[in-house]
């Protein structure tokens, strides 16, 4: 099978490498820093609330995630926040942006397998510059003919990177662990796509079982399954 | 001249349409805000350091400038800037999120006459939500094959553009209105480049006449010239 494709995308963070756990240790941190105003579970609420009404001005990535931890911060704290957790939150900010790559296993394997036999981007959400810097330190520079930012992974938004790539819907592979992102739109336009779940998923990322169903592609639970499928 | 091109990219910001102005109007509330900690003229310096010393981690863009504000005022306040403060900063990047497009005289026209002769493509350092959005808003969408955002302009970067575009340097041609981003590396790399110079520029983007002398570009005062260089 996909004998047709041309283009294989994959998705950068949760797919090549740990991210969403250092979003998840992030939100542990302001949680500990405002707890004195409320609860944890009350302040998760509250930050990806922030989160999801600022989306559409700040789109994905840490800078906005950051710009929205210092806006929930004000609105929990009823402004009492401590200029110095202000700054906190931003140093909060400036170590996700200084992380170590952590590859997951067998990634690399998987690339050289592909390398050569199809023209492999990386497609991914985040700010450019950083994943930029991600994909030099993890070393998998070499694998990747460029890397495409997408402001947002809805069908047109494929449809636009396609056309860009002067290629067919049905020439182009997705892979990634975001069913909402990497799997479903895909599937919708005529592409093909593998989802290789991560354990950890943003809340913004799931989608129910039911959606979920109805569309046809394969899942595989570590990426080196991958190669068999070619 | 210019009979090589196959592709032309034009910079976004302060060449087709203002952005400048509004950092500028931006640091002006900025320093209003924290006039009675310091003069104008001392919180301009300060946040401008700011700016350069997170360039690397922030890249380019509106949600990095409002991180540094933060950072600034924090430290030109010896910690004492009031938490309404911080919200007040924070509304200032909303509102630049939110301006509305003011088209440069003329670009219009430009587009229109290299539409269909050239592969027309938008290169910016911006966030890509961000210019996505303004290009929407401008209606200029239709004259761009697509947007490419670089994480910065330097002759590596444009480099790896052109080996993405699967064209040779002297088939592409740089429009815009930075010497030190827009011109000068394509020049270095053999590439053409054309300087339409803005009114304003920030501080960062400034070379020195001794260093743009020696190269060769066109310089046209407003952007309809360049109709009459092809």
């Amino acid at each position: 099978m996909y004998k047709n494709i041309k283009v294989i995308a994959f998705d950068a963070d949760d797919t090549l490498w740990v991210n969403e756990t250092y979003f998840r240790e992030a939100e542990e941190e302001f949680a500990e820093l405002l707890s004195k105003y409320e609860t944890k579970n009350k302040i998760d609420q509250e930050l990806f609330k922030t989160e999801i009404r600022n989306l559409s001005q700040y789109g994905y990535g840490v800078k906005g995630f950051i710009l929205s931890m210092i806006e929930c911060a004000l609105e929990i704290s009823n402004y009492q926040v401590q200029q110095k957790t202000i700054e906190a939150i931003l140093n909060i900010g400036k170590n996700m942006l200084e992380k170590p790559i952590e590859l997951l296993d067998g990634i690399e394997d998987v690339l050289k397998n592909l390398q050569g036999k199809y023209k492999l981007i990386l497609a991914t959400k985040g700010d450019l510059l950083d994943q930029e810097r991600k994909l030099e330190k993890s070393n998998l520079l070499k694998y990747f003919h460029h890397i495409e930012v997408m402001s947002d992974k809805k069908e047109k938004d494929y449809l636009k990177l396609i056309q860009h790539l002067d290629i067919e819907p049905s020439q182009f592979l997705m892979i990634g662990n975001s069913l909402k992102s990497d799997v479903l739109p895909l599937i919708k336009i005529g592409a093909a796509a593998i989802h290789v779940p991560f354990h950890t998923t943003w809340m913004h990322e799931e989608v129910s079982e039911q959606v979920s169903a109805k569309a046809t592609y394969k899942t595989v639970s570590n990426i080196k399954d991958v190669i068999a499928l070619f």
